[in-house]
């Protein structure tokens, strides 16, 4: 098994056809064999979301020498497992989300769909690295990050990462001046609705929203390595466990 | 303002229709005032996903002293963000999410809708607690749940709970031996998919999946607490920092 060539799970939230992804995919090819299995349209914000009620369906796209792609009806954590259920012929080496048009650092790793694939991957027990440029634009230009993408994930295919341990790494626009490992920001979105009148209805809101950092002044933040011109590179457990309230919890056990 | 009853925003997975929510509802009357803004349709399996694609809608279903109820075409998320922006005149004392049908201990956290409206409580900064039955069934009886549930939202609405913390309580079916305070239980799905052949494409999967424990002896686990007759109550973190990785990660940095 030590002679084949690193598996790579590849998948996303902004869809199979978006430009991150296929970015991501030629930045990949040079350290394994790759399969992605992405969305068939964009699913960004869908977090960790399952399809419960309905089945789901996916399509071989393309297939040649180190490639198979393929596009999924679900959502990106669907994308994650039913590529382990059925395309995957083993368990694979790494999993990787993106790139995603759009900044999932501070709060937005809950929102993410590009951390769903990541998160998802690391609970199946692979090291998972989630990449996102903040940059929503369609056309936005990965080229600076192509670097930093093949060397995190060429450095996790080489060390792993710990159980329950994944990585979202966030890169600002622009010339990047290196990396930084981080924390999550505390950070509010505000103003998150703007209102429709529909058919004389006043209850339609779409969602929009302003990003406010509640912690400008923190070296160690990924927004602020963001808005330093760094990568930020932060490091995300799955074990969602409050262990320092473990013991000032008592009073709920008691009448 | 300390002279007003305390303000709960509740929401669910299940929908707004759901004995869950309901029950919920008359448990909490006692302690606040409340604000129900809930889905249209079952929501199951949401995580923190958020609508980005369409505006959404709420309507007023029921309103009397001490109880409005709002449904909403969004996702449990969507719901908490929607309630802060329109019908809650202030920052509410505290969010509650449930009751859900269904086990929302161990990994299931990440796929959880109900954590998604707590999550999404917690993030706005307002204590926040998310309480599921281990029972799917429509008419399950959460009648030996509902006092640990007014005695826990009393809690906390008394002590608080720490920032970017919240609580996931889970409850067996049958009778309750008491509470204990858990760690999320690692464990993995397996068996996920069910196949359906349709229209002679046989590419088509349905969500399923069998359970299994990873540490079935650790008796703080919160599925050890469930498996014997205990309400599980796991602080969970919304800071998904993983720290203890931070000075693991230097290799990243550097060519």
């Amino acid at each position: 098994m030590k002679n084949e060539r690193p598996l790579i799970l590849i998948s996303n939230d902004d869809g199979i056809t978006s430009k991150g992804i296929s970015e991501l995919v030629k930045s990949l090819r040079p350290l394994g064999d790759l399969v992605v299995m992405a969305p068939d349209r964009a699913r960004s914000g869908a977090a960790c979301a399952l399809t419960v009620t309905d089945p789901i369906h996916y399509q071989l796209l393309r297939q040649e020498p180190g490639l198979m792609a393929y596009k999924c009806s679900g959502t990106p954590t669907d994308c994650v497992k039913l590529a382990f259920h059925t395309v995957l012929q083993r368990k694979p080496d790494l999993v990787v989300g993106g790139i995603n048009h759009g900044d999932n650092s501070s709060v937005n790793v809950h929102y993410s769909g590009t951390m769903g694939v990541v998160i998802e991957g690391s609970l199946k027990g692979v090291p998972s690295i989630g990449f996102s440029l903040c940059d929503h634009s369609p056309n936005a230009d990965f080229t600076p990050a192509l670097p930093y993408i093949r060397r995190i994930a060429a450095g996790v295919l080489e060390h792993g990462l710990p159980p329950l341990t994944c990585l979202n790494v966030n890169f600002p626009v622009g010339e990047l001046k290196g990396a930084r490992i981080c924390t999550q920001t505390r950070g509010e979105w505000t103003n998150e609705w703007e209102h429709f009148a529909h058919r004389g209805d006043a209850h339609y809101y779409w969602l929009t929203g302003d990003y406010v950092n509640c912690e400008t002044e923190n070296e160690q933040s990924d927004h602020w390595a963001l808005d330093h011109g760094y990568v930020a590179i932060t490091p995300v457990t799955v074990d969602a466990t409050a262990y320092q309230l473990m013991d000032q919890l008592d009073y709920l056990l008691h009448e």
